[in-house]
């Protein structure tokens, strides 16, 4: 499904993002230490941004080193969509909200007659994109609502049994940046926690971040829905409300950082200018910081977007990340492959 | 200071709540796995609560057991002000609150003339009291904004090395709970890990819940105020704001559980109708579980409240708790010491 958007205020909300992978193993295990000499990032080309990693790595791991933090302040965040995974050319959510909609509409005829459904259900998306954030917004409170948390995690894990990229024809699972999962590892076998901090919606990425990502559901952050408390025929019950609680994107992403984990990461990845906040507070923070931005660059391997795209629009990050001491990850240069390895 | 509160809408806000204990180390390296034998409970005397929790400790720590739980779902949540120190007479936040008040006054000669700060300022407390829950609001709204997290933890733990209890001459932080630090450490010596959800704000928490309890900050959920991205002479900063964002009490800590760890707990300690929804969500799911009330019973070595307190208010537990299939601790016979030791 290709589908460009054409609304300057979705990137703005990112929280319409993130995308889906079930119960997909690749790699979640942590990885024991590395023996001395193995190469912790293998996907990685030899460079400047590698070695920025690596380098970082060493210097807060290193005990009684200049820079040395302990472990419990080895915070690593990361955003989910374009950083993680594939978000181009629509973020995977949005895509699942969408069949998600089709799927329940035999339950709501009035659809048939109501934008931006009645769009959607006839195949318009013109007319779907009409809508803009607000019709999206709609779409999304009537796609996850309703049920549980739990619930809903099997919902979405079931959508990504089956679901595939049009241009991949893979499943969203294995459309992960092996690259950046290697990161993830490499982080976590030297002490760090690593966190998810996107504009997806929390219990979206829940479904699959433990599987895929090895992140457990307290480490990940997201827009949060409202949530209810009922009692049921008795049975004490916490149900997903059609409103959104907080959007974790630009300056929010900090803040929930804040409030959540209550410590200041050491280092944050990001791709698109919904990050910027996030590396801009983890950077500014004392001792040794790092903050990196996934460029796409790979228009053969992947895409190539960045300052006019309406999904994952990098214009601050391009004009800054020097000046704020960044490093500027290229798909197409610094990465051996880009995709994990089909399973 | 003694301060009985007339609000019947105190204890509903127990977010005012909450105490402080900077960095007094009671306890708070994780004991290693007691050798097999060991009483890990000595606090407690033998009788059907203790029995209670080793046997659920037992059950689903036994690998190849019918109870048998992942550690990564061995999730045990606690109340704080009643359930794991002193909470009464008055929450210690509220203490803090009126002494930050204090001292904030030179910078505030517009306090002189407005209540609720005119009568706490001039001692009148039924004066304070009259303001009822919207002017203890303002009041912890002047206290607890203006700096970021981190400085607001600072103020905090310099509070806590000074101020004393008035009955017990001691600081806070040691008016914790011995048993209840017993089963913290028992809980996560058998692969637990250990949660504060709590109607305290987040921040005066996190103060002392590493030090005093061994809980680290990414562990501390309770109420939030609302935070601000600001970028100040060039430097991002989170500040905190003088107004609430969620309210962590009844239904609001299941509803704060699902959105922030993600799991259902399988262990929930409380001590008033604040904690009842949380006890009750933890409860309800599925395989073995465990839901404790202190019963604040101890007239002698600490207090003697329950169904007629305006702080910590227990009415609809005592009633339940059997039905429930709950434990209602009693200090008074369940613990051989109330307090931790004083160091």
């Amino acid at each position: 499904m290709s589908l460009q958007l054409p609304l300057p205020s979705l990137d703005r909300r990112r929280w319409l993002a993130a995308v889906g992978a079930s119960l997909a193993l690749a790699a979640c295990a942590p990885m024991a230490t590395a023996p001395s000499g193995a190469d912790p990032l293998p996907s990685w080309n030899e460079g400047s941004n590698k070695q920025r990693i690596v380098e970082f790595v060493k210097a807060v791991s290193t005990e009684g080193g200049r820079d040395y933090v302990a472990p419990g302040d080895r915070i690593a965040t990361f955003d989910n969509d374009g950083t993680l995974w594939l978000e181009y050319p629509m973020y995977t959510q949005v895509l699942f909200v969408f069949d998600r909609i089709r799927e329940l509409a035999p339950q709501h005829p009035e659809w048939k007659t109501q934008d931006p459904f009645k769009s959607l259900l006839a195949g318009d998306m013109k007319g779907v994109m009409a809508g803009g954030t607000k019709g999206l917004l709609e779409m999304l409170g009537a796609a996850q609502s309703g049920s549980t948390p739990e619930e809903f995690e099997g919902i979405v894990q079931r959508w990504l049994q089956t679901a595939k990229d049009a241009r991949f024809k893979r499943p969203y699972t294995e459309l992960t940046y092996q690259p950046m999962q290697e990161v993830l590892r490499y982080l976590r076998a030297n002490g760090f926690r690593t966190f998810i901090v996107s504009g997806g919606t929390v219990d979206f990425m829940r479904a699959f971040a433990q599987g895929v990502y090895g992140i457990p559901n307290e480490q990940v952050i997201g827009t949060r829905q409202k949530f209810a408390f009922e009692i049921r025929d008795g049975k004490p019950l916490v149900m997903m409300q059609p409103a959104l609680e907080f959007n974790d994107d630009q300056d929010g992403k900090p803040i929930a950082i804040a409030q959540i984990i209550g410590k200041r990461p050491i280092a944050a990845f990001g791709n698109s200018d919904g990050d910027f906040q996030m590396l801009q507070w983890t950077t500014a923070g004392s001792g040794r910081r790092l903050g990196m931005i996934v460029h796409h660059d790979d228009g053969v391997r992947e895409y190539a977007y960045d300052r006019d795209s309406p999904v994952g629009k990098l214009v601050e990050g391009l004009d800054r990340y020097q000046a704020m001491g960044w490093g500027l990850i290229s798909m197409k240069n610094d990465w051996k492959e880009v995709f994990a390895p089909a399973k």
